[in-house]
């Protein structure tokens, strides 16, 4: 990339302090900036690194009041997170896309493939399996047999679909994720082994969802485990069988959502949250990180903790809980002189 | 598929209430059936659904009372769950079997391959590595150099066996699990840097052992990470060097089992649980999910927290935990008064 | 590997007592030996298996008195564990070397690939792609374009590298391993669904670091997320975007560190040990596994538990809470009987 503040302002639709002809290559945050790099400032707590940093180029608050010397040319915007946001979506626009069928590829000759897609080299395209318009299956992904991947969708490099599970639009799945291996079912037999139940449903992922890398995401043992639109997930997580993941819910890293359970919309998740199976979680919860969740939970609830608690009562058990030790001096302490008294009286 | 419920009742030995020439194409849960779906009823707290379901054909218990009327064709059998999971592994068989070995696929000229086998796409199987007889290697999986897959083993798309590591008869591993990868070992150095100890062992996988997705299971230092007959693994795992598994023990997603820990037969390891590293599990232990162990457990004993303690005692602990402000309060109030009470002395 | 007790006591710089033509095929530890292997003592916890077994060849440290009958041959040597590493090093460099480009492999013709490469079968090398001299690429490795992989590094089958990350010289990065895809950021809109901020920075890894199997480090929003010289990772880890981790650092296996958090050198961070974001973790510190850290530490810090605290205080609390059922009778005990001194009084 190469632009000058000229252009930038153009496009942000902001006026510029300084020089317009001043170029930048390539974006940097403001505290790490170098000559040649286009940085932001929307945080005000970061405001002493306007004066300092390298940076060429700032984006600025329309409000925010200059109170020191500027070494960069500035560009004043109504957001400039927002506008910082639309530039790095503009970069990122201009890697040049992946379009076209690598060989070698396995495409089997029932799979039915859109216009537009781009199927890197070791790719596996199973029979009956619909790939869509404008989708990229990156190098080394697996699509099963009559599984089915929407317009617009990306799977990088490895993704595992396994047979008849469906990947709506305009979802982006990262490296190594597996959708639809088989739900963790077993029927103890009265010698202790266990027998196998047969997982013969799917997965469904609606429309405008994102997945980490090497998420897990089991099939249903009969129906479909639903991912629902535009939900958000990181890395390494784990979804049983069966699961249900509300509209624009946000899961963090290294969370694990047991078999059955069902997640309401708008709800978030932390990093390495356990919830227990055949749990109902209502919408708009919040799940502090490393929280173990055994119980239904109603909307608007906030929990942390394992076991789980409501927040602000969990964070006051927290507090007492560092003094534990000094609890336990005062008690014996109380003991000896209760014990005092009663020989007084 | 496309089923009678004649053909469903001689199958399963039972008797129908209602139209034997009901058709059913589908599977599906007693509370999501639809019109041409099989269903069953073992759970009597879903009894409400047999009333109302619109699956065409429902599977219940000789012995269960019927006390409504029914829109369902019913079939009573011995065992409505049992029947319904054979129903199911039938079900499972219909799906065509994959044969062959499809091309492009790797095969060291020094592999030996049996008979009736899958090699998927993109495989690679390495020099002097054994295939037995009705093994399904899927697309993309690899098997390194000496490595033996035994009869009638699946590894599903993108499996990684490293070389000389060995899996039994009957197994399946799912997608993206990783099987003898070098174990964790290091010696720090004077300088603070660490020296790699060589993890010369191997992985032992035997017969019926099931493997979730995205599993890891490392090489021993020496000798071998072992993982007995009939263990069940669920996904995102982390079984360290030189660890042992015990028969029929089933371990529930995203725990871990850190080096040369050895776990009994028949134990229960919850999702989430850690497993420090050099302890000694007995047999039929059961730890609850996200709990910590660094201590040997004795045959039979059952855990729950991080650190682990007898569940009993835990949940006590647990439920005082929740009334600590309360506690702390009230010994602040005790203190008081005791104070006063002996400023009255 | 055969060797007989004379070359190991040349290759050690040991003394032999008893048959310097002994010989050995295999290796073993102490209490697992059996007849043709070498195994050692340095725990002086195992001595008793030095005189019972059926190895036929044990190492052991010069100044150790021996106090029984021996059946194997022993090589005295100044540190037996050192000595053994260095075999074990030997023999792991007695497996032949991989060498040579299999077919078929992708290899984008803007690539730049090194003398003395393995490049394996299925591996996919993207446009302007640099590799170094000796860097061996297993089977189904994709390194993205741009993405630059320097000399003598291992990348194991299944290791995906995004584009434009780079991994330095000495480094091993195990099976199902993603480097770089995106980092986890979005923000919300008014009407709750959430716009992806495009993840435009790197990954880069340093040289001597070592990466275990399923781990994810994520590219930084912008910047780069960086790990240092010899840095060791097990695996199943999650690395933000953003994140430093210090020279030296070892992280065990199922951790997670989100994004922006800045780990210092020479740290140890435990199994299951999750870091919330914008943390700043300082020099030599230690956290216990499945700890939860959300401030700040210290230089030479070692704090345990979740929330973590300070590893003697928490060791403190533990002891304490196991105690609460206890704590809350005598407290409700003390409560009655201040009640009847008050009425006495």
């Amino acid at each position: 990339m190469k632009f000058t503040a000229r252009i930038i302002a153009d496009f942000t639709k902001g006026e510029i302090i300084g020089n317009p002809d001043e170029v930048v290559t390539d974006i940097a945050k403001i505290e790490e900036g170098k000559t040649g790099t286009l940085a932001f400032l929307a945080n005000p707590k970061y405001e002493k690194y306007l004066y300092t940093t390298d940076a060429s180029i700032v984006l600025i608050n329309k409000d925010f009041q200059i109170n020191g010397d500027l070494k960069c040319t500035v560009i004043q915007v109504d957001n400039a997170y927002d506008a910082f946001t639309s530039l790095l979506e503009l970069y990122a626009k201009l890697t040049p896309v992946k379009k076209g069928i690598e060989q070698p590829s396995y495409i089997n000759p029932e799979a039915k493939i859109g216009k537009d897609v781009y199927i890197g080299a070791f790719a596996y395209i199973g029979e009956g399996a619909v790939i869509g318009n404008n989708v990229k299956v990156y190098p080394q992904v697996y699509i099963g047999d009559f599984a089915e991947i929407r317009d617009n969708t990306i799977l990088y490099p490895g993704v595992k679909v396994y047979h008849g599970c469906i990947i709506g639009m305009d979802c982006i799945i990262h490296s190594g994720t597996v959708i639809g291996a088989d739900g963790f079912g077993f029927v103890q037999q009265p010698d202790r082994t266990y027998r196998k139940i047969p997982q013969v449903g799917n997965v469904i992922i609606e429309d405008l969802v994102e997945i980490g890398s090497n998420v897990t995401v089991d099939r249903a043992t009969m129906g479909s485990t639903i991912i629902r639109k535009g939900a958000k997930f990181d890395n390494l997580i784990q979804i049983g069988h069966n699961v249900e993941i509300g509209e624009n819910t946000v899961v963090v890293s290294q969370a694990g959502v047991a078999g059955s359970t069902k997640v309401g919309k708008n709800c978030m998740i932390g990093g390495q949250v356990g919830l227990a199976g055949h749990v109902k979680i209502g919408n708009d919860v919040k799940i502090g990180a490393q929280s173990g969740v055994s119980n239904n939970l109603k909307d608007g609830e906030t929990v942390l903790g394992s076991p789980a608690l409501d927040a602000s009562k969990q964070i006051k058990a927290m507090i007492v809980y560092k003094s534990l030790p000094e609890m336990s001096k005062k008690l014996t302490e109380l003991e000896k002189e209760i014990k005092e008294l009663k020989k007084k009286l």
